[in-house]
């Protein structure tokens, strides 16, 4: 099984769409969520995000990357126009539908409509208006909490709070672990990559004086 | 199936234990990396980390997420005082070495030699001195670019540019998507849960004029 080899200086003389897909897929496998937002004209929008990454869990943060605004990005304009979001797990019957939400529709026609999914809305919390996966299994409803600009390469990461959150009570094990994958969420590799998992195992907590090999 | 709801009163009143699993699953699959650094005196370290995040392909940028230095960060000391990693993909061959990196070993003892894996160094680049996990079939170098504090929760985004890449010439696609799962790459979920895949299918570039759906 031959190596291959690449320093900084290959990887910058790449063609673009190679090393797109190259460095994509470096990180590993990447989570599969759909943001769901609305604009202060009162539109919906929903796009695919594979950055979502846990930021800690007192007090219940999440974030997750926005690429430049170089062109419209219309989930980041939402959320620093309206201050809401929703996070909803990609699962394995609508992968492809979550996928298409990245063609680049006008800011006047919703996501929703143009892939076949179903928006939906919770009035058990005052005053949350972004609009949810009808379909999905894990649904999440986020208050922003504050977006970082990434100057190095005009990225911005967008952190919420949790402020609802619905599943199935039969995917939730008795110390709160939630079986994603019992909710058939998917995984994603590279950008375009879509992967169900088979669980190896879940370990014990790490400890030095109780070595797990 | 019954669906249980949380608001962020709820979840901000659960036991400590029982919302740090459910928070931590609340992502999706997350990334499975091995962290490898060294210190000014010389002492090698390695961690497993879930949260590493693709910030940007031109230039090469990848993030991850270190938890508050409210105890010992050996890894995140590391990167401050050295300003070089590695990211190791996790292979389905040494998940439990990778987990037991966790465990809270003093600063003079090597997770390398308490976890049974083996530092690799390279000299096909100068002056790069992180060690590598010889048994990854996947691994990366990189030169610390940017420390972000997130002083919601004190924790810190650290964000490294790819200095070097070595892998399997057999995965790369022709268009530069590297087959991790054929690699043998793991996905996390919770703290704890390790998981392989299995690859629905490949989408093309969504474009609105050609539905998926």
């Amino acid at each position: 099984m031959n190596q291959q080899h690449f320093t900084n200086t290959d990887i910058l003389q790449l063609d673009k769409r190679f090393r797109t897909n190259l460095i994509n897929s470096l990180g590993g496998f990447k989570s599969a969520n759909l943001i769901g937002t609305f604009s202060k004209q009162g539109n919906t929008n929903l796009a695919i995000f594979s950055s979502v990454v846990h930021i800690g869990a007192n007090p219940p943060l999440m974030g997750m990357i926005s690429r430049p605004n170089s062109v419209p990005r219309h989930t980041l304009e939402n959320i620093v126009a309206t201050e809401q979001f929703t996070i909803n797990h990609v699962h394995k019957r609508f992968f492809r539908n979550a996928h298409q939400t990245a063609a680049r529709y006008d800011a006047n026609i919703s996501e929703f409509d143009a892939t076949q999914l179903t928006p939906e809305f919770i009035d058990t919390i005052d005053n949350f208006n972004a609009p949810f996966v009808q379909e999905a299994r894990i649904k999440i409803g986020l208050q922003l909490s504050e977006i970082i600009d990434i100057q190095l390469n005009n990225t911005k990461m967008i952190i919420g709070e949790v402020v609802y959150l619905a599943l199935p009570e039969n995917i939730i094990a008795a110390d709160g672990y939630i079986d994603i994958e019992q909710a058939g969420t998917v995984a994603i590799s590279g950008l375009d990559n879509y992967h169900t998992t088979q669980r190896l195992e879940r370990l014990p907590y790490a400890k030095p004086v109780r070595p797990l090999v």
